[in-house]
Formats: C-alpha cells, sequence, structure tokens
C-alpha cells in the first residue's frame, strides 16, 4: 500500500485535517498517511509549492501526494492528477503543481472527472480521497480523469536573467521556522548564469560574496570563542534544497533575530546576484 | 485493531501528547494512532466539542475517540466512556459529548471505575489509554465502568427559536483557521424553522439574505475579474459540517483579514436570523 | 520494527520534518513514525531536553529517539547515539542528552563517523535516518560509531543546595502550554534535602507552603461555588513527571492569565524553597 503524504493549509486547530485522515482510513483501511504540512498559510500558493516541491523527493516512489490549498472546484479551478518524477500529485490546477514542472516533465496530467459520484463542498476529503484511494489500489488515472497537457502557471516563481548575464534578479519565496530567507534563485541558474565568475548579493542594504554550504561556516572555529563571530554570523549559502538562502548562525525570530528580521527582508522582495564582467 | 484518535488542548510544543502516544503503542504495538488536533484552547469545551464533532464521522465504524481536555478526575469531573453512533468516545463528564448527543442518543455510557489500578496525575495517560486499550482488545464497557444515563449538559450550544418561529437567536461557536465564523445554527434546524420562507442573516451592523453552499459563490465568474466582487467576497453559507457559517472569499487573518475581523465577531457573539411573517 | 520519534526544532510549517519521513520510509518500507515534538523553540536545548526526557519514558523499550535540534555537523558539535534505559537516542552531543543521564547512566555511547557515506548539508535527514535505520534493523552501534565516555554537559540544569541543606535554588526551565511554570527541582531532591522538614517556596513575590499532587488540589469542592476559589486557584504541585511547577488551576495564557504571567516568570528565573531549621 502506498503512503499517501497531506500538504495543507487546514492549520493544527480545526477537524479539516482529522476529518480526511478519518476518510482515507475508511476508504482504506491500511492507509499509511503522513502529514507533510497544514500549516501553510491560507491559500498561499508558493508556500505551498515550495514545501511540497522540497519533501516529496524523500518519499518513495510511487507516494500519493493529496494538496489541499485553495482546492474549492469552480470554472477556473479544476481538480487534476499529476503523475511526475514517479510520485502522484492530486491537487487543484491553481499554479502549485507548475513550480515543479519547471524542472521536471509530468508523465501525465488528468482533469479529475468524479465530482458528479461526490456531493460535498470539502473536495479534499470526498475527490481526493477517492482520487488517492483509486491510485493506491493500483487504477490508472485515465478511469477518474482526462488526459489534458496544460496545467496553469504561477506566477513570479523564477527569476529574471538580464540580457548580457550579468545579474540575476531573484525574490524571496519563502521565510522558513529560523526566519532564514530563501530565494527562488537555484544552485543550477546561478552555476550556468555565472560560470565561476565573482559575484554580489544584494538583498536590501546588505552585500554577500560568498556562498556556503554549511551555517557553520558564518563561524571561524579556529579562533578564539570572543572572536568568532567577525560576520555577524549572517550569511548566504546554498540551502537542503539547493536554494540561495540568506541565513544567521542559530537564528530565532523570538529571541535573538532572524535574518527575515535583521535584513529587512518579507516574502516577494528583491534579492540580486551581481557578477564581474 | 481499530484506530485511536486524540484530540486534545496538549498544544504542539510539549511532552503531553508524544507521552500518551508511547503509552498507547506500550499498551497495544499494532495500535493506528490519528491526530485530531493538539490545538484546541486550554479547557475551551465547545472548541473541543466542536472539532470531535465533525471529525469523527469519517472514522470508520468502532473507531476509539479519546478527548484529552479538562480531564482531570474530580468530585466534579468524572471519566466516562460512551458508544455511541457506532464509535467509542473517552474523555470527562463535562459536557464535550452532550453536543454530540443533542443529535444520537448514545447506546451506552459508563462511569470509568479503574482509577484504583493506577496511580498518576497524567488521567489521559494511564486512565484513557488504559480503557481505550481494553476496548481496542474487544472488552466490554462494563468491565471498566458502571453504567450512568445521564451526562453533563454544555450550556449555550443551542440556539433559541422564538415562540412563533418568527427569529433564531444563535451565537459564534467556533472561528476556523481562515478567519470564518461558525453559529450553532444546523442546516436541519433553520429548515424546520424557516419552512422555506425569506429571511435576513443579521450579526452587528452586516446583513445577509441568502445561504450559499460553495465559498466561490462569492464569485460572479461570468463578469470580467475586475467587476467579479461585487460583494466584497462575503457571503453566509452551509459549511462542510452543515452549521451556518459567515465567511469571506479566500481570506487570511494575517493578510487581507477575516470574516471575524472584517464582522468584528467573535466566540460566543450573537448571530439573528429573522424569518418573514 | 521498532518505533522511531522525532523531536525537533523544524517546526509545523516547513518541509523539514515531511522530508525527514519520507526519508526514514524510504530507508524502511515498515517504520512506525511517532512525531514527538516539531515545536521546540529554534537551538532551545533545555526545552528539548526537557520534552524528550518526560516522553521517551512512556514508549516501548527499543524505541529509537531521533533529536533534530542544533544538529549540524561542526568541530565542536559531534553526531552520537546513545542506549540508554534499554531506548536509542540519535541526535548531537550538544548537552540535551546530559539532563537524561543525570539520572540515568548510559549503556553505550558512540560518536557517529558515517559522514563520508553522506554528502547533504541536512543531517537529520541522511546521517541520523541512517543510522535509525541501521538500529532498527538490528545492528550494533559499535558498526556507525566509535565508543565514547563523555558526553557534553548542558549548564544551568541542576538545581544549587546550600551548604547546610536549608535552601534549595532552582531555576525555571520550562513554561508548558497552559503557562505552568516547571522548575528544575525535582521531588526526589525536594525530599532528600528536605527531610520532611516545613519549607517556603518563594518565586518572584509569590509563597508557597504546600506542595500538592493534582491541579484540583486549588479547589475546594466542599464549599459553594463563589466561595472556592480562596486561593486565586493558584497552587505548586508536583507535575506528571516529578518537578516542582508553580500552576494556575484551568489557566490559558489567552484568556484568564497563567502562571507565568500572573507570577512574572519566565525561563531561568529563579525558584527558593527554604526549609525550615
Amino acid at each position: 500500500m502506498p503512503i499517501i503524504t497531506l500538504t495543507t493549509d487546514f492549520g493544527e486547530k480545526d477537524h479539516f485535517a482529522g476529518a480526511v485522515k478519518g476518510a482515507i482510513y475508511s476508504e482504506m483501511e491500511d492507509a499509511k498517511i503522513v502529514d507533510i504540512s497544514h500549516s501553510v498559510s491560507p491559500f498561499h500558493l508558493h508556500e505551498a509549492a515550495y514545501i511540497i516541491q522540497n519533501a516529496y523527493k524523500s518519499f518513495p516512489s510511487g507516494t500519493i501526494h493529496v494538496i489541499g490549498v485553495d482546492s474549492e472546484l469552480n470554472p477556473e479551478n479544476k481538480h487534476i492528477a499529476v503523475l511526475m518524477d514517479g510520485h502522484y500529485f492530486v491537487c487543484a490546477d491553481n499554479g502549485i503543481i507548475s513550480m515543479l514542472t519547471s524542472e521536471i516533465r509530468p508523465e501525465k496530467i488528468v482533469e479529475i472527472n468524479i465530482h458528479d459520484r461526490v456531493t460535498s463542498n470539502f473536495p479534499v476529503l470526498d475527490v481526493f480521497v477517492k482520487v488517492a484511494g483509486h491510485i493506491a489500489r493500483g487504477g490508472t488515472l485515465d478511469v477518474i480523469g482526462k488526459n489534458i497537457t496544460e496545467i496553469k502557471e504561477l506566477t513570479g516563481i523564477r527569476p529574471a536573467v538580464s540580457n548580457k548575464d550579468s545579474t540575476i534578479s531573484g525574490t524571496v519565496i519563502y521565510i522558513d521556522n529560523y526566519g532564514n530567507v530563501i530565494s527562488n534563485i537555484t544552485k543550477k541558474l546561478f552555476e550556468e548564469v555565472g560560470r565561476g565568475r565573482d559575484f554580489v548579493i544584494n538583498a536590501r542594504r546588505h552585500e554577500f560574496n560568498k556562498i556556503h554550504t554549511h551555517y557553520s561556516d558564518a563561524i571561524n572555529f579556529d579562533n578564539s570563542p570572543d572572536k568568532r563571530e567577525e560576520d555577524g554570523k549572517r550569511l548566504a549559502l546554498w540551502n537542503s534544497s539547493n536554494y540561495l538562502e540568506l541565513a544567521i548562525y542559530k537564528s530565532s525570530s523570538k529571541t535573538v533575530g532572524s535574518a527575515a528580521s535583521l535584513f529587512g527582508l518579507d516574502y516577494r522582495d528583491t534579492i540580486m546576484v551581481n557578477f564581474t564582467p
């Protein structure tokens, strides 16, 4: 029995996530359900896309990922099921999947058409659970939907590269639990455009000219403890998802402050990389 | 092995929920544990009742629902186990169950009397887990308690209907993760009292004279995007639990505002339905 | 297959916890994963130690506890695996385990040395999951690390006892979900030092001269309801983990106030016990 994951904006408190898990067990007694996140900000497609993109790859091939964000069926918000990279995604066609398809080509996309068989106004609970159950039992996507080739694009997820490859203009797409600031600039794009040249990263009035790979790189452990943190423990690094991240070593929004608060950066703010000509 | 669900006010951070899950696995190696919610506001009986009422029905028959809210044993707070609607509920007799019994008659209620066999002051961890284990292994309620017929009533959960059936006076019982405002007025009561008559819903200075079934009904998709949201995207609807809800389409407390903040409504505020004579 | 528990500061929203659960299922199809907490304050070693210490004992012997707090490998933060009290702990050697070892002697401690086989900068996802998988399959600690005898001590976790045993000077180590204030003074230490003598507990301007065992002890149920709460419902008690706790009966930080807010106590504040000579 494959795993079914849940990524939603239902929050931690309400009955929604519990009800969906109950419906999955009612449909499949032996289901393996994994909560990825129920704390996506309400209707925040970029957050949902970033979270599912960075979580799904760890799961075994064949896992079914149910995404319950902005999922009410309406004339401009269809329900889709997608097979991509060996994983299944069941969600609304609201752009979330386009962040994943920017790197990987889907093997199959169907527009779900079983709505005549379900009646509630809680589509994750009935439509998505029914579709997940069908896939889990080995059913094909063709039985629950019709083939489509186009899905909705999420705007603003791709950084802009200047004509002469001298700059990458990215934006903040996520602030994590530590208050670290994650841009939409991937290591792959950076290396393609930069070709090993020197660079300066600008974010408001802050500059970085090196990109590290560990948070501890902000500390020089050869120095005595009182002289270690010459740079205020701030650094740019490639995070574990290979996005350019601006971080503070051991930050905490509630106590010592975070990259987001100390750099004054928020969702959608600009982060520029200027390469040396 | 039946499912055991947990609905508590333990919060997401403390060790309580983890310790209870460990105790369940120690009691039953093959337990299937489902977290419904650990974020009920501390000691908030109405919230707990609303959450469990709307989550339990999705689970398979025979599921055991452990409710850990205001569960310390004292002379006025007994422990009970209830069989109702094919489900088991293990909790304190503090009124939470009365919200469920207002619609469905329990098949059996016992006052738990195994306290001489347990010693800690963490009743969910020992008493409730022991009772859940007993039920999960197929034991009867009579072995762990004595039959009772009366349980404590939660006050203020039922709306008042005026003598001549001209008004229903309800109250706000829950604000959900999207900031939508849920009243204690059910579709069943509304239709019994209203008998198809026109009506006006009043909540502070806001009026609604239609009750929708989908959040998207706030939008007229036939209009061009800039003219769609004539009514500020606000609406009254029957939510997926069939309660009268006042909502904002795609609201978010943190950004665009929510029904609760924009309508100025909070827990226990009044929502009136006035039917046309 | 043993249980694998997770205690981290990843938060409820980000992809980290979901990704780790996916990696565990990829490593062990039949894994039983239990979330203890993902809401430890970022890098808060005392909180993590308090939570894991009070949760682990409920789990069956042989359970593997993965602790993902301050886990990045650096010259001063090694990775360790510990067998203690029949349980396994996989974490960084940052002091968290020392709170547990202050009461129980570890059977075995190894410094993990499989880092040449893993490459990412997300150590919980790769190193800790690999180690947990190895242990779950029955492997010995010697295969994944080298024996060590010393681990890092967490400072400030032990109360000070005055020379003549007349006072215990403790500190606040945790504020729980109800706002109750937990000190580092254990019942065991209190009884050893106090030897049955009378005492006064001082916390800021508040005094307590009795330590209860139930929150309901703040209420005299023999009195009529309006005369019951003579002492403002405040009390000192031995909590379910046998730490000295200052509490308010049925408190809530958001509404009626909590022990922390009403007593003006916070993490690291002093709580004194003065015994009668």
